[in-house]
């Protein structure tokens, strides 16, 4: 049975870890930073996360579902909060059992992390840098902050799970010619600063807790989810240039201009905005696309590091943690055999990830524009009600978020066909309580033909 | 007058260089190879070109074009070699005087070198690897066998033309998050091959002197240039997988059986067929896109290190030796104003280059597959004879190669629309000399409404 090199102990990273350990695999994770659990946060992290069931069923493979369950607040639907204050649930499905969680990232990396001490076979090292990856010598050049050592790699399986600047990722980037390695990076002309909307003063919520807060806006937005000690993480989604952009809105009074017009019904909850907004970086958002995410049947990239996304779909964590899931199942299926298993997962999985990251590029525009769009509203009450009457229905949101076992490729074409037959229902609806629900599912239903 | 420093003496950046000298600028320019013209030609690299009028229009910006022309051989049409080995040759344009021209790059490259030398303020270093731009703290490691400076480019314009793998988008990428710099590398599945098909006896041209000879084949192709020495440059394209790949034909029994097979009438003339064919490298395709191309109104990215294609539309130099033309406009626009000149540079070129770019992949399927195809040589045909009875009609390729006025974009959407036009009549005529051309003159200019 192979030895496994794992390159970053984040939360996909650490989730194969333990599972390879679980199948009898010595494992060493090499993690760059020191130990989360033992230092503050790491500036400009995005600290909460929203895990849903793909993910859920990833962790359920290792059987660390109910211990994640521990630490989240689900979160049933939209809160819209219009420019006047005004503010609508609009619910994430028509069943009553589904939902999504936000959960904090260094609360759920640091169970994983707990629960790679029950391995013997599983050692993680902090504070040691993968730095280079040498696929041709069969090498990993490994740094401490006293020591640079060559790790032996040429009988192991390493995997990079080391994010969208992986060392892994760098080293296919210098033998593109000879692999024929396709690579893309595209940023948006929008970025983020996170703000922090703290617990009330007696320990309370101050706004809706059970909820994903959004402020849509013309051409911006801002967010709000949920933590367990009642603050809530606030991200603001800005461009960087024109009018309302962070590299425009820089003095107190802009600052307080912007609040005060856009998000007045929480302006007072941010004791500390002037400073906060001044002195936490406003960070770009990026999609990265690899091609091919394995070399010789020994060196694989998973995670962030094959398929960085935008946060819009809240899929990011849920698609790497599949990425495990699907690892797993290619185990099973070719098991010793690790050419046969690299090669099926990449194959398998490159269309899921491509897909996810279109959807997530998608849902900004939908979250940012088309949430205060009076026609889309009515198609997402539609959709609910479809929901409600007929459990077997799932919208695009649904299929992505609540239907683990539908592929993301498929989910994304079936839910994008729904979608145009439902928006033109919507559009030719006054009063959506008139609608024919039957007449509506036989409808879309046909679109699935 | 702002002192420029260009990194890469190759077509692009020796060209640049010489009009910068002529409007009066002090230039530096480094080169990392040793000067071609005292060395051997360095392997691998493609040692002819397709040099047409928009080269050419850019090289008479500094006086150059005449001299360029000592060194062509014009090629007036695709020699089509079907496998029975029967010829016919299909000319690139109805008008007598549309016509490209095989160039030799070494050649090409050691006119502009010599150019160099008639202007005091240009000084070329070759054996001078600019290594790493620091577009920071605005410096250049140099590195010469013996030594490593760093240059102070505070004060300076930088320019980048050092190719596909240019150091200064390697800083770009570096400073991917701050920049929001997006970058693409995509392979094509087929590689190529060059060989040698050298003059006759006698110092005759074994085949056809003035055409680009091509051999379409079931999903590969060969093509010939030819060469002042009465020599031809031959590359093949092949996969590098499957039946016809260059990984699976190696023996010397499956090249004769290639050659045999599928360029018998011109297999005798390559007296080195199976040594050429094993040492030769077999290279990859790929297009690179990026953007933004410049930094801060002082560093920019020309040719290939902004925009590297794939060989088929014959536009590589053009292409980039335009650049230069449009830099010089830029400047003659915004004379001083360096930031203003950048910018508009990058905003009005992508477009092109992108262009530029799309056409380059479409050709290679047209030149492997569409040569072979009645329906294609019909329209090809029905297109020859517009451009002869109305001189004022471009079709696509003449667009693009031979009406350098017209940006590649714009070449690009008005060709697209004539050949989808021009398809359907083919499709629908049998005999194409009972065509009615003005009907179909008249069909094909309504698209351009």
């Amino acid at each position: 049975m192979k030895d496994v090199v794992i390159i970053g102990a984040g939360l996909a990273g650490t989730l194969m870890a333990i599972r390879l350990a679980q199948r009898g695999h010595k494992v060493d994770l090499y993690e760059k930073r020191p130990d989360l659990r033992k230092t503050d946060i790491s500036a400009g992290r995005s600290i909460n996360l929203a895990l849903s069931d793909r993910g859920l069923q990833a962790l359920a493979m290792a059987d660390l579902d109910d211990k994640a369950k521990e630490l989240v607040i689900p979160m049933h639907g939209r809160m819209i909060h219009s420019i006047d204050g005004h503010k609508t649930l609009y619910r994430y499905s028509g069943r009553e059992e589904d939902w999504i969680n936000s959960i904090s990232r260094p609360g759920l990396n640091s169970l994983l992390l707990d629960e790679t001490e029950k391995y013997d076979g599983l050692q993680v090292y902090f504070d040691h840098d993968a730095a280079r990856v040498d696929t041709i010598n069969k090498d990993i050049t490994i740094k401490t902050s006293d020591a640079t050592a060559k790790l032996d790699v040429s009988d192991k399986i390493v995997i990079g799970a080391d994010g969208a600047g992986s060392s892994l990722r760098r080293e296919m980037q210098r033998r593109s010619n000879q692999l024929r390695y396709n690579f893309s990076q595209t940023f948006l002309d929008t970025g983020y600063k996170e703000l922090c909307l703290p617990a009330g003063p007696d320990g309370t919520f101050q706004i809706e807790k059970n909820a994903l807060h959004i402020w849509p806006r013309d051409g911006f937005m801002m967010i709000a989810l949920p933590n367990l000690d009642a603050s809530f993480t606030v991200t603001l989604f800005m461009r960087f240039d024109g009018p309302n952009g962070f590299d425009t809105i820089q003095s107190d009074d802009q600052i307080h201009a912007l609040f005060d017009k856009n998000f007045k019904n929480v302006k007072n909850f941010f004791p500390d905005l002037i400073h906060e907004y001044r002195t936490n970086p406003s960070s770009s958002l990026g999609t990265i696309r690899c091609y091919p995410w394995q070399i010789d049947g020994q060196f694989l990239l998973i995670g962030d590091a094959a398929h960085a996304i935008v946060p819009f779909y809240g899929q990011g964590m849920n698609c790497s943690f599949e990425d495990c899931l699907i690892l797993d199942r290619c185990i099973d299926a070719d098991e010793g055999n690790w050419d046969a298993i690299l090669k099926n997962f990449q194959s398998i999985r490159k269309q899921d990830a491509d897909a996810i990251a279109d959807l997530a590029e998608d849902n900004f525009y939908e979250m940012r524009d088309a949430t205060a769009d009076p026609v889309f509203n009515k198609k997402r009450q539609i959709e609910l009600a479809l929901e409600q009457e007929y459990p077997e229905y799932y919208s695009k949101y649904s299929l992505v978020t609540f239907k683990e076992e539908i592929p993301y490729h498929k989910a994304m074409a079936l839910g994008r066909k729904q979608d145009e037959v439902l928006m033109k229902i919507a559009a030719n609806t006054d009063d959506i309580s008139q609608v024919d629900l039957a007449w509506v599912f036989e409808t879309v239903k046909a679109v699935d033909g």
